[in-house]
């Protein structure tokens, strides 16, 4: 305590907090020492820090979104981000944690999980017992609960410019309450596919191409936009913003880190957090690597590089390497990713041909290069196989896929989930929320 | 060393920085083991990384509020943003640390600290010192100054689009070296408030509620900007760039990890990063639960979602949970944030009733909401009251505003605080900086 | 196991990414324990950490430069940044990390490294043996390859506005691949500066004065804007988006935490953790007295305050302070970070008055206030000469100028580096692109 004439106020002041749980100082008393329980503490932090990478990610989705739509519907894109994100932390707390992670507990075991609210452990007994998990609840639950979260962005996307907002918030609630924790119970939660030795480490299947499914589904039932298919010609509409959208790509590649790293689940040994730096530069290189890929697809083939390709390749690198960060080289990480990089510049195209409207290309990135991703893991990893690869991208896809569908039908049919005609030309922002995000820039 | 031929070149080329200090080599060569000071190690790696997430809050705030006022004044609304958060850099190292953190050295004993300005432990000292305190003390100076930074981006929104830019920030200067030091150390520098039992986890009120009287006594004194209240009606002045101000908001609701999580001030033991973790949760819930009810809300009252309350009612869901993240359960911080959700969408029309113009809706937000989050506290914390809270609430309120009031008015006597009429109308940008945030968009 | 119910499933979850390597799962069996390797650990981490904030740093650039151009060649700016970020990943894997870190293998002892792409230790090595290094290759790669891209960032802004794009990119593949690498060789990688006693901290002329060499050398090769120098007059070309401008900045100064803490290179001692909050605390320091520096001699010479140059002046005093962020106390980090802001505000039109067309001032921050940075070093450093500092800044700056040099007159002998004259006035965005970054606003 000799260090400055500071020291003691600053001692003071740390203690004041501890006021809050200060009912538990004496069960605390002989708390687990550093040594034996650091690595509940590595990983935990781990949890923490990945999570909120992970979060930012809804910030990028949201940037991105914003700025691939016209300028007319940019508020109710940046409101629909905001609010999804809201609700899946609900809602994920309220149904989705339990159903997907039922313990011993399956309704129907190794498909439903169990019925109940997430709860963290109480104040100040981790500090008081020494018999504990690998690492703390409640950052176990905030960083599962940003994948969740990141299942509906990925729908948010897709389904711009048309959609109402209050039957897309009552998908995402269903969504994030129930279809994904189903269907991401199957292998993280102990269910049959992990039992049969399916391998996604992040998610390009879960998480990804579950995203994708939900979104395609509901592109089919929505149908394109007004004037987008016409003639035979597909239209394009450029997005309004390009720098949010590239904003957003960069914000994704950042969290990234956190949702492919994060996945480790552990950093507290030599071999972990080794894992856990291989994965980071892995999943950075197979973003680059799709980039790349898509720089120079776009010049070859339309003798003009397109920048929203070049974003939506970095990304698709990233959805592609997301189901295997760990084991491929850097080498392999740069084919998996630059692979991702060239599905997109053929998908974006494909897509509109069979008149699949996806505003920012969100089936092509996360769903097909998802499946892409689930499918190249048995390539640098021993232990898995084409075939289980596909039953459990079936098997997530199918269920996916069917219940939204139904979903979408239902909210159709209840009460339509498509904006007027009318409101559609003007703009949600003007016509459903009266609220333009840049009113006073005219608009060509 | 066998790993690869890299491996002995990484290792030399970290030795390189280690020149710099080659002078301590000797007196720390038996450095304090890594088993003994993980604590110290792991509280320290939270100060700075809970210290760089809040820092971040500096960019939400500039966004936020850089979206919300007119595109004629956004130049301006950026300028102070940066502009403030460095001079609260400066001023609390000049002055406020000290007035902060006096341990035994008060002018007033639990009133007002000490004199001085603040300094680091010398380089080396810490690695051949093994009788440490418990992080070190630029981690702790580094955390606890965004702090203070924050207090006053609080105030630079509500005084948006009519306040001169000088006098702005001679008041940041006085409330980043003095005001915010002297109420602060009441609590977390061991004064009265602290011994009274008052308790403020991270802030509601010795931030956000400090903030929002400093910035309630400059729109008091400034008055509204021209046409806002005119002939009994209230005009809105729609914020020209939602984009930026959702923006801002994921970056303050990102940050708020570190602000919240942060103020464990230790993670170097089982229960303190259990607690961490506990807090983010808790955090992420509120802000969720403040989205949702202002969604709601708006839409029942309004018949229309307004997405400026949705980003609103999130950082007040995040104000609310701020004097206690840590005690609550997740369904209690679901109600907490709820209601401060609920607090905005009524306090900013009850503002404006009043002739209050805070262009941002800082002080419902900051000021309303953290007296909510503040008499929350014992509702989950046992060892505290509502008696001591009021205490808290009212002591540092008067005090901060009061002092502000005093302070505005001297600026208003001396020189003027608001800008002349044609400038105002013209846009402070034009009139006062001479640079547009967006010369090339035309404006409506 | 018995927190909750939960729990065990918990633990099933995170089993489920193991089976990706269960195949090392028997070598990895007496896996080194965590007090043994907790230095090993957080430095992994730290690199991590580290480089994910210097990451961010990309889409900084990518904000400030497309903030400060002219919106009809934003989107070229924002895709010519993050396509040199993925550029920067693949060749500093292909051949960069082997020529910067060749160990004992240098092909000119010294001068030139080695041959080879970079590889990560394989999967469950580092578990199973306890023979490591002191971090993971993989992060230390993660990390450093984040600074070879900085080196390419800062040229891009620069040259914004008239320069081709494929020749641009081939640059980018020369600097990140060979020029930077070597350079950083010499000191980094063990070569002849670091054997002489050179000190650079954090790169502030390894990184950021070569990165203002080559952009130098490629201003004067590209020549000025068309209407930028005529009939002996400056014309001022405003930015189109100051708010990205901004943001931009903001990213920079907390991704310059990780840029400076970082290079610590060390987190896992009591005296290296206490160093990288010591470098946190300087680095703002210097950030905030650029900021403030800038701020009142614009507002005394030209008598209004100009935004951009206080956010150049931030970011002034970062690249200040990267040469010697540990050395100096706050007070000293406050001088040379403040004189770095008071540079940039009279180098910038010093540049224009010999004609050297720098679109975002980046010549002025890195090259000429990485100069002062590490020149500055031996006021703080008593192990450092101002005679070895300026032979690393000269021969630096000398290899780097000179190359760059000859690379862009190849360059432009070969196909041109400057876009036509009708393309520059139209626009890059539509005439190299055909997309528009903001096709719905008009422009003035």
């Amino acid at each position: 305590m000799k260090l400055t004439k500071l020291i003691p106020a600053v001692a003071l002041a740390s203690a004041m907090p501890l006021v809050a749980f200060a009912q538990d100082a004496e069960a605390a008393a002989p708390a687990p020492g550093f040594d034996e329980f650091g690595p509940y503490i590595m990983t935990t932090l781990l949890f923490l820090i990945g999570g909120f990478l992970v979060m930012w990610m809804a910030a990028g989705f949201a940037m991105l979104e914003a700025g691939l739509v016209r300028s007319k519907n940019a508020t109710t894109q940046l409101l629909k981000n905001i609010v999804l994100f809201s609700l899946a932390a609900i809602m994920y707390w309220f149904i989705g944690y339990a159903l997907m992670y039922p313990g011993d507990a399956w309704i129907i075991p190794g498909i439903i999980g169990s019925i109940g609210t997430a709860s963290m452990e109480p104040v100040g007994l981790a500090a008081a017992d020494a018999d504990l998990g690998y690492a703390s609840v409640a950052s176990d639950f905030f960083f599962q609960l940003m994948f969740c979260a990141t299942t509906a962005s990925i729908v948010s996307g897709t389904l711009a410019e048309r959609i109402k907002i209050w039957p897309f918030f009552v998908f995402v609630i269903v969504l994030t309450g129930v279809i994904y924790p189903i269907e991401a119970s199957w292998q993280w939660g102990g269910g049959f596919l992990s039992e049969m030795g399916f391998s996604d480490f992040a998610g390009s299947t879960i998480v990804h191409s579950a995203g994708g499914w939900a979104a395609l589904a509901g592109a089919i039932i929505l149908g394109p936009r007004i004037g987008k298919y016409k003639d035979g010609k597909v239209t394009a509409f450029p997005g309004s913003n390009l720098a949010l959208a590239t904003l957003g790509t960069f914000i994704l590649w950042l969290g990234w880190f956190g949702f492919n790293g994060g996945s480790q689940l552990a950093a507290g040994t030599v071999g972990d957090i080794t894992d856990v730096g291989r994965i980071f530069v892995n999943t950075n290189m197979a973003a680059a690597a799709g980039s790349v890929a898509a720089l120079i697809l776009t010049q070859l083939i339309y003798g003009k590089i397109d920048l929203t390709m070049v974003l939506n390749g970095a990304l698709a690198g990233l959805v592609s390497i997301t189901a295997e960060p760990l084991a491929p080289s850097l080498f392999m990480a740069l084919i998996i990713g630059g692979i991702g990089g060239v599905i997109v510049v053929f998908a974006v195209p494909m897509l509109d041909k069979v008149k699949i409207d996806d505003v920012v290309g969100a089936i092509p990135v996360h769903l097909i290069c998802g499946i892409w991703g689930t499918i190249a893991v048995p390539l640098t990893n021993d232990g898995t196989s084409f075939g289980t690869q596909l039953v459990g991208i079936v098997s997530i896809g199918a269920f996916t896929f069917i219940v939204s569908l139904v979903l979408w039908t239902i909210l159709k049919i209840l009460g339509g989930i498509r904006v007027s005609e009318e409101a559609e030309i003007t703009g949600l922002d003007k016509a459903e929320l009266g609220m333009e995000a840049y009113p006073e820039f005219y608009k060509g």
